[in-house]
């Protein structure tokens, strides 16, 4: 009788994982999508909402951002230097529990000299934490994907 | 006797998650000194060997390395190109279960024009997993924290 409940937990246990890896990534993707909304309408408020409240960033030739009201203004920043988020895809997900970690890869633009515009292709690491319902953001770090230009000799 | 049962048992649960939490720092910290040390050494295919078959490093101005294999020719054309690890520092650690993520803070230098040396400092996530004893690198991503120089206009 308590071997049967030890298989029963355990074969309940194994179905729960497969359906918590599967939620986690419907609802990264959805997150994504949210994020490039919020984004792209200015609203760095929202964006910085869907992080947690200790979260960090780190972002390329910066020091890291920590906190939810830092995390705001530095969105902010971006948004008004002109920086449009084109695209966010999810490569691949993983869940351990109540963290999920995504990694991806990012489009994004901005206003280059002269009236043209610049597009950076990157990639991301995002450690996903789960609160109640939601999964917010607690660690965000990218890098640029394009080659540095040689150096001039 | 139930209800006892369950009270010692989320009582030494707890008690094993800040247990685990600490091992698993000092277990990262230890891991950071000997990546250091292979990588000056020279030794792609012991720094490679303390990642995950199946890891993935991030790096800047490139696209996702994948698996072992992979991963040591990155860094054997790293440590070719004169790189080397001047320290890792450890920030913060958050485990949950066989997964931990590290934050941390990385100065390297590597050769620059008419025999100078040039120094990067940067930040890294690396989210490590546990291997029976052992935690492994199994994504590892980074940038630098020197921001950019003033476009030309």
């Amino acid at each position: 009788m308590k071997r049967l409940l030890l298989v029963t937990l355990l074969i309940s246990c194994a179905a729960s994982i497969a359906a918590a890896q599967q939620s986690a990534r419907t609802a990264i993707e959805a997150n994504a999508k949210q994020f490039t909304e919020a984004f792209n309408k200015g609203d760095a408020s929202a964006v910085a909402n869907m992080y947690t409240m200790d979260a960090r960033v780190l972002p390329p030739n910066g020091e890291i951002v920590e906190g939810r009201p830092n995390i705001q203004k530095f969105w902010q920043g971006a948004m008004t230097a002109g920086v449009k988020m084109v695209s966010l895809e999810t490569v691949h997900v993983e869940t351990e529990g109540n963290v999920a970690v995504e990694i991806g890869r990012y489009t994004s633009t901005m206003p280059g000299a002269g009236g043209t515009t610049t597009t950076d292709k990157g990639k991301y690491v995002v450690v996903w934490k789960r609160e109640g319902e939601r999964w917010k953001l607690a660690v965000d770090i990218f890098n640029t994907s394009i080659p540095t230009a040689s150096a001039t000799p």
